[in-house]
């Protein structure tokens, strides 16, 4: 069934749906045209076009299974960066306990490309998605799903929609990052409280804690730190105090992709618990890693003995317009790049099939459909030119895109990626 | 063919695709969802969900196809806005003459749905791309289609990709707002000389003139109506020196949707001409319009008189925590909303089936999947309470939703909006 979900991608028409996508080859399957293996820059690819390497992809892939590997960590990459089932998929087979997600529609497109384990981090009191997990669980023991609980109201409204339900749902208290900082339960003594609302839930089972140090206040490594050591010690009193009684694992998550050094160490001294603990990394950015915000917040920075990330991103567009020796136009603009963290950066110029530094170009500005270049008295930039973009946010990147072309460093595309926002 | 495209819309399944449906309707097809006339609050729709609002949308259309009457302007509204067959089908139904676009990859959506005339409010030297229009053009005789040109270089491209086409590829100048603002012909001797460059290519058709009033620097009433001047200007020397000779109609256009009431005093002063003018006015906002830039930017503000829009959008998110008496969190972020030009306001809260003013709730920040929300003292919230955001800029809220939702006012969901970015 999942291959078949999966397989029923490269069964999709081309037509016109895709941006991007050559023209002439809109009477194709996606996988008959993957087999033509055409090239980006020459056969008839319209720009703009969104690109992922396809080497780069693959050494991000490898770099945090390794990673994660190396330090005992269960890893769930956050999916909602690609929202890409092919990625998932490629994610599992390096080693990934199961997939974490934001939103429950973001966990019915998982399941509808057969991803057995989610952790939803976020709580869930919507009855209609309540239900729906319940239905997906009992008609699929293999199913497992774990979601936060931060308030005894949230576990109330829980409980009471999800009433019949036959399998209980498995639900982690989520310990907030700080005062002021986003969801999560602020204090140890809230906490409790928590646990003890779960307990008296027919339909709720607490399987453990959780949180998102990235939100930590201020954060710098000894923060954060300090908040993943009282993650874990609430784990440790929760498991004390019998809260746990009775389980096979004990889930102790953390991890998005600025701090994962940090959860490594902290995991790593986690205690022996009642039961062995699932110490679970979440880090999605990785995958498609980016040219801005992650390439300066990577842990790897921190200690590139461990390895490093590559982006693999590069949005290819076209200059429309140069009306002045100071500024030039592209034909990409807020449809098509991230924007919220930082403007793209123009990398590299193409012209008569030949690349070369995007020197003296500078991106300012983007509009919905254009963006905005400033050009010094180096850039040797024409109308025609198409102007390499690097990206910073995978996760805004991914979602303005529906299929993505995946190209090799000659320009070959070998496959495309299909993402579900 | 234009109704079997529409009519397949109705056809695909609800699934998993898309956000906010209901997950108990995913064996239904669109058009038998649409039949069942579910409620928005009580039958499934899961959060975050985005609603068009019947009503509002429909006074909206009629807004300008009013004004547009009453001024003697033909009216291609961006489509670019929704990316929304069904609705550029309604607004050609109310008398739009066709669809302005900003991208082939928007053209080619268009033409899929049958769309006859199109405005490429770019200048396009993509080889692929223009081969495709050339096709399209040969292949249909009903099949109007205009694109700027603002520079010598792309009309050579244009030519040298257009070799052998049977129709000319009709083309209108592009004048620039100003210096240093966005794509176009910055001074007339130049847009002369991309005249001339026109003339002598073969596969190119001079047929008007157009800009953008929109990015005039320095926005006010003189300005804008100042450049709107010299846009007519241009037309008539364009004229008077004979570049339009043997023409059925000569194009002269602008109006974005902070402008129009600027552009149908100018247009209106248009002089007679060696053909008619067709006064094309191409704002597209109108349609969801909205509840932040343009509700503070449009014309209407200065001719209430001449009508008004509506604000036809609300993202409906429901809080999943409440860690503080100051803080709360609702599940909609960069993904669900626009956040470019001003983020979201709390319009509404729902509890229980009684909704009521979202009084002293601010959302002060999107993350990816969250929304955050300043509550003072007067605000009553809590975890499951829905709550109605306004939005800011149609562009970028359309482009989040592939599907959605069109509800009356009393929650009755009597349609669904298909979008193709």
């Amino acid at each position: 069934m999942v291959l078949d979900a999966l397989a029923r991608l490269a069964e999709e028409r081309v037509g016109h749906r895709f941006k991007g996508l050559p023209p002439d080859a809109a009477d194709l399957t996606v996988g008959e045209l993957a087999a033509q293996r055409r090239n980006l820059f020459t056969d008839g690819f319209t720009t703009p076009v969104l690109a992922l390497s396809a080497e780069r992809l693959e050494h991000n892939l490898a770099a945090l299974e390794t990673y994660a590997e190396r330090h005992g960590l269960a890893f769930a990459p956050h999916g909602k960066t690609s929202m890409a089932p092919q990625l998932f998929h490629r994610q599992i087979e390096r080693g990934a306990w199961g997939i974490t997600l934001a939103v429950p529609h973001q966990v019915r497109v998982a399941r509808e490309f057969g991803i057995e384990r989610v952790f939803l981090a976020n709580e869930l009191v919507d009855a209609a998605a309540l239900r729906w997990v319940a239905a997906e669980q009992d008609a699929d023991p293999a199913f497992r799903f774990v979601c936060y609980v931060d308030s005894v109201r949230g576990v109330e409204l829980m409980d009471a929609a999800l009433d019949g339900a036959s399998r209980p749902v498995d639900v982690v208290v989520e310990l907030a990052a700080g005062e002021g900082a986003r969801t999560g339960v602020r204090t140890e003594a809230e906490c409790a409280a928590v646990a003890d609302a779960v307990a008296g839930a027919r339909a709720l089972r607490l399987v453990g804690v959780a949180g998102y140090e990235g939100e930590v206040p201020q954060a710098d490594p000894e923060r954060v730190r300090a908040w993943l050591r009282r993650l874990v010690a609430l784990a440790v009193d929760f498991d004390e105090a019998g809260r746990f009684a009775g389980l096979d694992e004990i889930v102790v998550s953390a991890g998005g992709s600025a701090w994962f050094d940090a959860v490594a160490d902290v995991f790593a001294e986690v205690p022996e618990l009642s039961a062995p603990a699932l110490k679970l990394l979440r880090s999605g950015a990785y995958v498609s890693h980016d040219d801005g915000h992650y390439q300066r917040l990577t842990p790897f920075n921190r200690v590139p003995g461990e390895g490093g990330l590559e982006p693999a991103f590069r949005l290819w567009t076209q200059v429309v317009s140069r009306p002045s020796a100071e500024q030039a136009f592209t034909n990409a603009g807020k449809r098509d790049a991230a924007y919220d963290l930082d403007l793209p950066v123009a990398r590299v110029v193409r012209r008569d099939g030949v690349e070369r530094p995007a020197t003296g170009i500078e991106v300012t500005g983007l509009s919905d459909q254009h963006a905005w270049l400033r050009t010094s008295s180096e850039a040797d930039l024409e109308v025609g030119d198409w102007v390499g973009l690097g990206l910073s946010h995978p996760c805004t990147s991914f979602d303005k895109w529906a299929l993505i072309p995946v190209a090799e460093a000659d320009g070959t595309v070998v496959d495309y990626i299909r993402t579900f926002f």
